[in-house]
């Protein structure tokens, strides 16, 4: 099949499967390409709906309105891992370009397949196992011992389809309600690291520093780029990780890798093969941003330089907080952003035009600066702010050392 | 009248008057701040409307149009100058906001309202005249000597409406086509620069570095930040001239003040109340690019930092080249992206999506780093080789020195 270029532009037309703060950003981003992404949103509130030309309302799950996406479009990507695998390869099939393909995608998709192939390949990993029956479970807590980590291999994000288990008691009903069931070690993790690489069919590869990032209830909270105090030979390691699995799954686009540090080393926890949370601070943070380079590498274009701009930049997560109350009787969010702005002049806000309901992903900012502690105190606070409309300066200006 | 918000998001609409480049950049800015900038376009092909999720088709000369535009929007801007002043009254007087305000954008509409405001306050500008006669161009010939510069007071931009008259013959023929014209001494400069500033209602300004502006045939063509071998005080000048415009003025949003240098100090040459070409460097090279700015500005939000990011910054226009013309039969446009990235994978690329035609801003590219010479050197050859396709080592790399 030809590629297909926007007759009016004579550039490609990039078609995101999902309508969230992911395809807003790529869409901010490719416009600085001269393209305009094509959205298939759920609704038109989604927060890319709000701001792209071309949006296409459909279900990510039915294949007819993903071949209509597909219709024209250069490429057919995602902002997320729900699309049926069966749908992408009826999508190839019929010619479409999809990056990252369904062979690669499956194992962001599938958790089990994820571990089966990282089993293949030697990679790092915690201990882990198929579990069909309550008795699966019992025969791998005697090898890694209770509590035990169930995750459902699909559907997954954000902390959901993950259980804590401390006995085969809690296995049983988990097994009844999700089918066979991931089971992992309990990781004595240190932190959690990202490793983050773009490749493109051609199979160039360009990679950021990796970076810590910091949960809240298994919500990706705060991000520090790059991950302090970590040696260059270990960042150099977990940079050759990502790539390693980059290429050997033939990734195409952005691949987050998703690691656990412990004492002896890094384990892959999960993969992310679109742009990821722990990447938004290259927005302002790196040379070229993930969302430029998500499109560069699934077009095939060369890919832009990962330098940073600053020595040290900081992302904080806007989680919806006492703000997004029903019964808020403090500033609304435009006078909050009025604060925002007069207290942090060289804050970066990225808010993503969605309804606040506590806990949801509602925006993030990103501090850039040359003292960790400093920036940090500056991006968590202001995002705190936000979030439930008060700067705490006991958590704005913590004594957390690193 | 109460300050309209999106009911969805809780957040301003900016509605933009004008369907090119700078609203493209706008909206892109726009997206950051949970906002989704209101387009009024007068074709759907037109750079902004290619990008925007609301975009409504109309004519900037219609007061019918406006109205529309401006329901339910927060405020009105402008990405040129073009619309009739007595409908920016007419929207006021019906409760809109209008930003910048009739009263101060009339001076960057009428050239003529500009020179007897600046001569009011004091203020640096060339000799000048109001020419209604060839006898009047005359008189103003023998204070200044030919040639003199002749100016259509309104609907120039790029060098258009601005005739260089070497005696009174030619002036009869300008006045019966244009009618009354601005003279002026025509300058001799030995550079042109440009001094950008943001003013809110509140009356807060902020200023980016001051920088020299290269122009072509009228239209411009390179930046580069800062303006080099300009001495702090004359920078510092400059900046507080461009303050106190804005001030008298009454400016809200962008204010570029297009400056003559010469021997003897800074003049006025005109001014843009919007985004700038000259400020295009600000969206990689400073903390808050001029687009974000210009909306914080005219929502009255607290400005953003106008640090730069880097020691030597500089833009160099895309104007359509050999590979705009009708026989091109070199690279096309996406092949030549594609070797854009290859060569320069830190040059970063803003196209406007527009149709190719010679002469035209098509994009621009911006380049970052420590030394003037090599900065330089890589956005120029990138532009030129994205407008004709080849790469030209004697023009990428000049001997020219600062």
């Amino acid at each position: 099949m030809a590629t297909s270029l926007d007759p009016r532009t004579g550039l490609p037309v990039v078609a995101m499967v999902g309508g969230g703060q992911l395809s807003r950003m790529t869409h901010q981003a490719a416009i600085a390409l001269g393209q305009s992404v094509r959205v298939l949103a759920g609704d038109p509130a989604e927060s890319a709906a709000l701001v792209a030309a071309d949006v296409q309302l459909g279900d990510h799950r039915e294949l007819a309105d993903l071949r209509r996406l597909a219709e024209g479009a250069t490429v057919v990507t995602f902002d997320h891992e729900h699309v049926p695998t069966e749908h992408l390869r009826a999508l190839e099939d019929a010619g479409h370009r999809v990056a990252p393909g369904s062979a690669a995608l499956v194992h962001a998709q599938d958790k089990l397949v994820l571990r089966r192939a990282l089993t293949a390949a030697g990679e790092p990993q915690p201990a882990w196992a198929e579990v069909r029956t309550v008795h699966d479970a019992a025969v791998f807590a005697e090898q890694v011992g209770w509590p035990v980590v169930l995750k459902t291999p699909r559907g997954g994000y954000d902390g959901r389809g993950v259980f804590v288990v401390s006995g085969p008691d809690e296995v049983a009903d988990l097994l009844e309600r999700h089918g066979t069931l991931l089971a992992e070690e309990r990781v004595a993790m240190t932190r959690e690291l990202s490793a983050q690489v773009a490749r493109s069919p051609f199979g160039q590869v360009a990679v950021w520093p990796v970076v810590e990032t910091v949960q809240r209830d298994g919500v990706c909270n705060e991000v520090y780029a790059p991950a302090p105090g970590l040696s260059e030979e270990k960042a150099t390691a977990a940079q050759e990780l990502a790539v390693r699995i980059a290429d050997s799954l033939g990734v195409v686009g952005m691949l987050a890798v998703e690691l656990f540090e412990t004492t002896g080393g890094v384990l892959v926890n999960e993969l992310a093969m679109r742009p990821h949370n722990s990447g938004h601070w290259t927005i302002e943070g790196a040379r070229t941003s993930q969302f430029e380079q998500h499109l560069r590498a699934i077009l095939d274009y060369p890919l832009g330089s990962t330098a940073m701009t600053a020595p040290v930049v900081v992302m904080a997560n806007v989680l919806g907080g006492d703000a997004a109350a029903d019964d808020w009787s403090g500033p609304g969010l435009d006078e909050r952003v009025h604060h925002l702005m007069a207290h942090w002049p060289d804050v970066k806000l990225h808010w993503y035009g969605k309804g606040q309901r506590r806990g949801r992903k509602l925006g993030h900012v990103t501090a850039l600066g040359d003292d960790l502690t400093e920036v940090r105190a500056r991006a968590v606070a202001a995002a705190r702010y936000l979030a439930d409309g008060v700067v705490d300066p006991a958590f704005a200006f913590p004594d957390q050392e690193h």
